[in-house]
């Protein structure tokens, strides 16, 4: 029986550091509005970056060199792509010189790394592929209403990438993704405007459909959160985060939070916090972890994946 | 054993027929140009349209009614589409009021339908998904440099849509997807420009890469050319099709072709074929046919199924 494991990750913020404080002066909030509302104190922008040139730079903080060559299956997920064709992947493709992959880019909303994730796991299940790169990169900086201060405090620049190879060990793995119609178009981008988001009614959407869709991963699992070791969920904002917390009524402990530093990156969020866990040396062999996507669409989609 | 079965297929085509004649005084070119160089002697424009009325369209031509609650995956290929969030699909589910489906767009060049195509099998195979909606659609006269004439006189607008089911019957499928480094940007998209194409060089890896991937899949499936009904190549071009169709050595009148009237439509080419050869009932229960990708990336993508 095949099974996924996670084999490496990487991921790359931009350097071009947006604190609060200068946020605030611009957009005439009072100090320590941002934080509060949001829980986020920096996020990145790519000033000149390309967004394929950050997600080429989160596969090269993953690999080793010998571990390009074999690569035979890459896709990234993303919601800000201006790269028709070639696409993101094709572009990594290139920057790793790989000779012969299979490469497509997913637009699924801000969870279309869970999308990306299920994909290839399902390829290496069918035995087509047996090292695949699953990236999730946005560059939300270009597609901000700078005066719009429920996305212009929020969102960010970043890339993650994940390494996943086939494996003999035994790996547990669920996953549940769903779609809902937006009836209310609560959270919108088209490539030439900018992002429209209801906050108040994302709220509701997000805490609500993600805590139904953990239930149904976990009933399908067999399992309840006490067997889970963390909870990682789309970084949006401290208090989506802190509803589906409250919730699930799980220990606030278990649900890795990386957005105090990095802000709200869409498909990068995933991946970028994985790839800290990792870096903090937090998730070793047999964890049993979750990770929660949600967003734009309406698209929601949950994995639980054994280290 | 789960197999995949081709349950219904629809497409659409928009109003605005294009002809030969006013492209030719157009663009200064003389008498019958066009049809010599390319094959085509009409094509389509989506002049008012948006490219997910064109998609939900397709989708409305296949269906019955009481089919449409049970689709549990929507998957949509395109190259063209301003729907970073909500995606295509999910518009489609919303046209169809299916309150719960897995969506997502899939960007891989002109030779996107094949992944989408591909990818949904998997969702089936796994036993994730039993009905999937597998969409293609482009609207390509938007990404035209009117005088360019490269590109103005091939490509065209259009969508096409293939009901996937899970059936037990014996079905034979197999698939062969590569991408290949597009060191010269032979052909190129981004969402803020036009289609850029080189079209020697174009016409010079698609026969080529396409006639090896033809090769690999059907040492694959262990058959011969003359196992197949029906070879259905991308729309591309006249010369293309005829050059693959001289280097495979087979017979011309097993390579569908509906260029003439049709144009080249990118992602919704081989839909749109497919739903014509249905329509002109040329597939008959057991057929096996290759379905042929190639483009943009630069993707190529094979696809060997039994009707």
């Amino acid at each position: 029986m095949k099974n996924i494991k996670i084999t490496s990750t990487g991921s790359y913020l931009p350097n071009t550091k947006i604190t609060d404080k200068e946020l605030e002066e611009k957009l005439k909030l009072e100090k320590g509005y941002i934080k509060k509302r949001t829980g986020i104190e920096t996020r990145y922008y790519a000033k000149e970056e390309k967004i394929e040139d950050m997600a080429k730079k989160a596969v090269l903080d993953l690999l080793k060199k010998e571990e390009i060559k074999d690569i035979d299956l890459i896709i990234t997920s993303t919601t800000t792509t201006n790269n028709l064709m070639p696409g993101i992947s094709n572009y990594i493709q290139e920057e790793l010189n790989i000779e012969n992959a299979i490469t497509l880019d997913i637009l699924a909303g801000c969870s279309g790394y869970i999308n990306a994730l299920d994909v290839a796991r399902l390829y290496i299940l069918a035995g087509i592929s047996k090292k695949a790169l699953v990236v999730g990169v946005d560059i939300l900086s270009k597609y901000v209403d700078e005066e719009d201060v429920a996305t212009a405090v929020v969102l960010s620049d970043g890339a993650g990438a994940i390494l996943l190879e086939e494996t003999t060990e035994e790996k547990m793995y669920f996953s549940q993704i769903e779609a809902n119609i937006d009836k209310n178009k609560i959270l919108t981008c088209k490539s030439d405007e900018k992002i429209q988001m209801k906050g108040k009614e994302v709220y509701k959407y997000a805490v609500t459909k993600t805590v139904e869709n953990i239930n149904k991963l976990l009933e399908k699992a067999e399992l309840t959160l006490d067997d889970i070791k963390y909870i990682v969920p789309h970084q949006s904002n401290i208090k989506i985060i802190k509803g589906i917390t409250s919730r699930l009524k799980v220990d606030e402990n278990k649900v890795y939070k990386n957005i105090k530093d990095v802000g709200n990156t869409f498909c990068g969020s995933i991946p970028i916090a994985i790839d800290q866990m990792k870096k903090e040396n937090l998730l070793k062999d047999k964890d049993k972890i979750i990770l929660i996507g949600y967003g734009g669409g309406l698209n929601t989609g949950s994995i639980l994946l054994e280290i």
